[in-house]
C-alpha cells in the first residue's frame, strides 16, 4: 500500500470510529456512563502503545529462564516479580504460600529401531509428571493408533508395545484451543490407557499443528489404581517419520529412555500486589497471569504474557493516577501447569477472609492480539457489560461475550466472584505452547501491550462501577 | 493453560457461537438470507485452514525474489501467476498490458562524520524514484527537523544542508496505518521540500514503530518546478544514532552516495483469471492484490499476500464446486508501489467494454489475522451488508463496517463499482513494510488463509446476492 491514499483512508477511518463510538448506549446496573470511560481509555492506550512496559516487564520474568513449578527458577521468579511490584510502589506486596509438587525432567533419548533403514534419532520430550523408564530404557515394538477406542479394539495386540497416540490436533478448527482440547486427551490420558492396555510406555504426538522438530509437552495423569508406565511427546515431524516407518516395517522397534525424577513437595509462593481501593478496599478486583511455566523456551507466552499483563495494567493505572475506588490486585499464580495448587490456595487462605473478590480476570492464552474478554458463565452474568463493548473496542477489542474463567480463577466462583478470561487470537498460540520456541522473541510489544491496556481498562470499570 | 479445563471451555465457547450465529437477522436487498451461505462458511473455512494453499502459492509467488515495477522479476512473477491460473483451471486466463516506469536502487553508501567520534555507517536505502547524488557523493552538514513547518522556520540554515526529517511514526496510534499515513509525508515529499529550502539531499527516518537497523523505502514525488534532490531513508537505530550525533556536534557532516537510474518505461502486465458466472457472467466480482513490490525483501506481506489471497479465493470456490452465478475474477495488479499504472489502466481498458464491475475486494494490508472488510464509501453502500456480519465471524472475522478501497481499484469507483477492502490486524505489518523483513517467513499460513477464506466467501455472497 502507498502512502498516497492513505491520509483519505485514515481520515474515512477516524469518520467511521467517532460514528461507531458516539452514541453510547446506556443500560444496565452501571453507575457510570460508558462514555465516562472514553478519556481513561484514550490515556491508558496512549500511555501504554508509547511506554510497551508489558514486554520491558516480560523481558525481566523471562529472564530467569524457565520456571518449572517448584524448580529453583521458579523461586528466583517469585523473588523478582514481589521485588518488581514494590518498585512499581504496588500496595500491600507480599507472597502467600502454597506447596507444590516438584518433577524434575532429566534426559530423554528416543531413537527408531528397524532393520529396513538406518537408526533414526525421534525429538521426544518426556510428558510432563512422566515415570522414568526402568533401567536402561524401554526398547519395543509400537502400535500406533488415533483414538482411546482404537487401541480397545487392538486388545492384545498392545501388551508390552509402546502405545502411539497420533492423532494430529485438527487445524481446520478455528478456535485453536477447541481444537487442543479435542486432542489433548492423548497426552493427558495416554499413559494410563497404555497401561490399561498393557502397554509399556506412551508417545505421543505434539499437539500443535506446526509441523516441526520441537516436541511439546504438558501435564499428564495416571490413574491410581493402574500400572504407571512411561510418556514422552514427539514433534510433530518425528511422528510423522515413525508413523511412515511403521508403514514399511510394523515390526520396527522403538528405544525410548526418561530419566525423569519426583522429587520431594517443597513451598512456593503465590506473589500479590495492588492498588487499595479509595471507597471500598475489602472489594477485590483480580488481575491474574501464572507465573510457573513448562521446562522448555521461557513460558513467555505461557504465561509469563499473562504476568505481565496484569502489572503492566497496575502500573498503567498507578502512573495516570487512575485511583480505583475498590482494591485492584495483581497475582502472579504458582503452578498453573501442574496441578493449580496456587490457585486452590489463593482461594482458600485464610488472608481471604473479609475480602470480597467481585471479579477476576485471568491472561492465559498468550500474548498475540487481543480479541476480547469472555465474561461471565452466563447471558445473566454477561448483560451488564454489553454496553462496555464499544468503549473496550476503543483499545482495540473486536467484542464482548460470555463465557469466562480460567485453571486459576475458578477456585473463586464458589464465593460469587464474576470469572473474566481474556481471548487473544489463537492462530499462533500452539506454535509456541510448552514448547522450546515460546521464549520472548515470540511476543510482539504491541500486541502483549494491548492486552495489558484492555485488562487496566476493564479493572478499572469493575473498580468503579459494579 | 493445561488441557483440564479446556473441553468445558471449549463446550461453553461452542454454546457461545451457537447463540450468536442461530438468529441472523434477514433484512437488505439480498435473495438469500445470511443462514443459507453457513454451509458454504464452513466448508470454506475447513478446506482453507486444512489445506492452507495461500501459503504455498505465497511460497511461489515471493521464490521469484522481490518483484519491482519494471524489473525482470516482476515480469517472471507475471509469467508465473498465469501459468498458475492455467493450473488451477480458471476460466479466460490473460494478461493486459499496462506500461510502467522503471527505477534501478543501485548502490547506497551512507556514513557520519564528525571529528568528535569515528565515522559511522548509517544504514540507508535510496527513497524509490529517487535521483542518484552527483558525482562521487554529497559531503554536508545536517539539518534535523521534525515537520516542514520546522524545515520552514529554519530559512537559510537549510542551503547546502542535507535535511534530516526525524519524526517517528506515533506508536501510540492503535491503527498503524493511521500513524503512517501521519509520517509518510516525510518520505514522500521531503526532497521536494528539502530542495524548495534549498538542501542538498534528504534523509528520512524509516516508517516504522520498531528499532532496528533495517531502512524501509517507499515511494516519493518531486515536484515539477523545483530542483530534485537524492533522498534515502535511515533505519530507525541509524535515524536515533544521528540524532544523537548531531547533539554533540551540531556541525557533524553526512557523506551519502546513491547509484539510482531511471530507466525507459516498459510494458508490464495485470494478470485476469476468473470462475465465469454461470448466469450473468458480464457481472464482475474482482478480488485483487498487487504483484509488483519494493526490490527489498521478497514482497510477502506487501503485496504477495493479497495476490495469494486473491487466487487462494478462487481455488478454495473452485475446488467445492461453488459456482457462483456472476463472474468471480482474481487480477494481479501491477505498479501499486510506483504510481498505480495498473490499477488506472485496468479499469479505463477497452476489455472493460460490455463488463459490469458490481464490486471490487482489494487485499493490501498484509497476510496477517482479518479482523474485518470495510465496504463501501458510505453507511448507504454499506447498510446491505450488515446482515452478513454474523456469518463473517464463522469464518473468523470480527467485524464489518463501511470504509472500502484501495490504490488499485479505486480507479473503478467512476463506474459505480462498491470497493472493498480487507482489513487484517495492523499491529505488526510495519515491522515488515517495504524493508528486507518482508519475506515468506514474517507470514503464517493460518493467518494467511484466514483471510483468503474471508475473501471466497465475500465473493460467493456478492456474486449470489447483489
Amino acid at each position: 500500500m502507498t502512502a498516497k491514499n492513505l491520509f483519505r483512508i485514515f481520515l474515512l477511518f477516524s469518520a467511521c470510529a467517532i460514528q461507531l463510538l458516539g452514541p453510547l448506549a446506556c443500560r444496565g446496573p452501571g453507575k457510570s456512563a460508558a462514555a465516562d470511560y472514553e478519556g481513561a481509555a484514550d490515556a491508558l492506550l496512549r500511555k501504554g502503545l508509547n511506554e510497551r512496559g508489558a514486554y520491558a516487564l516480560l523481558e525481566k520474568i523471562t529472564s530467569v529462564g524457565h520456571r518449572l513449578t517448584g524448580s529453583p527458577q521458579a523461586a528466583e521468579a517469585v523473588e523478582l516479580t514481589r521485588r518488581l511490584m514494590v518498585e512499581m510502589g504496588l500496595d500491600n506486596v507480599r507472597l502467600e504460600p502454597t506447596t507444590v509438587g516438584r518433577w524434575v525432567r532429566g534426559e530423554a533419548e528416543c531413537r527408531l529401531e528397524s532393520p529396513l533403514s538406518e537408526t533414526q534419532r525421534l525429538d521426544a520430550l518426556a510428558v510432563g509428571g512422566s515415570e522414568a523408564t526402568p533401567g536402561g530404557g524401554i526398547r519395543a515394538e509400537v502400535l500406533e493408533v488415533l483414538s482411546f477406542d482404537e487401541l480397545a479394539a487392538a486388545g492384545e495386540r498392545a501388551a508390552g508395545k509402546i502405545v502411539f497416540f497420533n492423532r494430529p490436533m485438527d487445524p481446520a478448527v478455528l478456535d485453536t484451543f477447541g481444537a487442543y482440547g479435542a486432542a489433548a486427551d492423548q497426552r493427558v490420558r495416554g499413559a494410563a490407557e497404555a497401561a490399561r492396555a498393557g502397554g509399556a510406555a506412551a508417545l505421543v504426538r505434539s499437539l500443535t499443528t506446526r509441523l516441526d522438530d520441537f516436541p511439546h509437552t504438558g501435564l499428564m495423569e495416571y490413574d491410581p489404581d493402574a500400572a504407571r508406565v512411561p510418556a514422552a511427546c514427539l514433534s510433530t515431524r518425528s511422528a510423522d517419520r515413525l508413523s511412515e516407518a511403521l508403514k514399511r516395517d510394523p515390526a520396527a522397534k522403538v528405544f525410548l529412555r526418561l530419566d525423569c525424577r519426583r522429587l520431594d513437595p517443597v513451598v512456593s509462593h503465590n506473589v500479590i500486589g495492588e492498588i487499595s481501593g479509595t471507597e471500598k478496599p475489602e472489594d477485590i478486583i483480580l488481575l491474574g497471569g501464572h507465573l510457573d511455566s513448562w521446562d522448555v523456551g521461557t513460558g513467555a507466552h505461557d504465561d509469563g504474557a499473562g504476568c505481565a499483563h496484569a502489572l503492566e495494567a497496575l502500573r498503567l493505572l498507578k502512573g495516570l493516577g487512575l485511583r480505583p475506588k475498590r482494591t485492584v490486585r495483581a497475582v502472579m499464580f504458582m503452578d498453573e501447569e501442574n496441578g493449580g495448587t496456587g490457585g486452590r490456595d489463593y482461594a482458600r487462605a485464610e488472608a481471604r477472609r473479609g475480602e470480597k473478590h467481585l471479579a477476576a480476570v485471568e491472561s492465559d492464552r498468550g500474548g498475540f492480539r487481543p480479541l476480547g474478554f469472555g465474561i461471565g458463565r452466563n447471558e445473566r452474568e454477561f448483560a451488564p457489560f454489553r454496553k462496555y463493548e464499544n468503549l473496550m473496542k476503543r483499545v482495540g477489542l473486536c467484542w464482548l461475550r460470555p463465557g469466562g474463567g480460567g485453571v486459576d480463577i475458578d477456585p473463586l466462583a464458589e464465593s460469587g466472584t464474576l470469572l473474566i478470561g481474556l481471548v487473544p487470537d489463537s492462530q499462533r498460540y500452539f506454535d509456541y505452547h510448552h514448547c522450546g520456541r515460546d521464549v520472548l522473541e515470540a511476543v510482539h510489544p504491541r500486541e502483549l501491550e494491548l492486552g495489558a491496556v484492555a485488562m487496566a481498562l476493564l479493572a478499572y470499570i469493575l473498580s468503579q462501577d459494579f
